[in-house]
């Protein structure tokens, strides 16, 4: 059986949260000991909890992350887009797909950005 | 080799016009002959040009496309964000996946959209 939708909206609500207060191991705990992060999508994939750790250990305090439109959640996946504030100067337009285990936690992350392209903030 | 990335934004600009003209041989001529659809996720992939064509002729003329953000294009794949307008009276907010073969056609397509969520327009 899927997760729950409206518990991975909730999980993913947290995230941004955790991921704007620079909270490492709250970040970490939202996955599976097993899962894989992509980011961006076409890179190899980081595999365990513990490689996940240290990537968000390197990007949050960099990274500020401001949701766009709602979650989309389908049969326990969903996509959710989001503006990355990088520092004070840059926006890149992102797209975050998750896929959640049974339990709610995140399996999957593949971070969808165009590495061509971010905006100037005007 | 990944299709080129402008060619990408080029096909998904494109797939939005012809989703509003409900030009349908437009649309399946953007995918590739063995191509699947997935709308939405979590439902069974229809395969095949001839099944996507029959997808979209029943789904043009109820539902205009507006995208809310550029597609994140990386790697032969791209995300992007939309308000789907059905009829004038609601708004469903999608995220297309669309993986791209090295001509630049659509392999595969994911929608993403909450089965459970759409707005009221106000």
């Amino acid at each position: 059986m899927a997760a729950n939708s409206d518990d991975i909206r909730k999980t993913i609500g947290r995230y941004v949260e955790f991921m704007n207060a620079s909270d490492v191991d709250s970040i970490a705990a939202l996955y599976a000991e097993d899962a894989t992060l992509e980011d961006p999508v076409g890179t190899e994939p980081l595999r365990g909890r513990e490689a996940i750790r240290g990537f968000y250990a390197a990007a949050v305090g960099h990274v500020k992350l401001e949701p766009t439109g709602n979650p989309r959640v389908a049969a326990g996946e969903a996509a959710f887009p989001m503006h990355a504030h990088l520092g004070e100067t840059q926006i890149l337009e992102i797209i975050d797909l998750m896929a959640f285990n049974d339990d709610g936690q995140i399996v999957s992350m593949r971070a969808f950005w165009s590495t061509d392209q971010s905006q100037p903030v005007i």
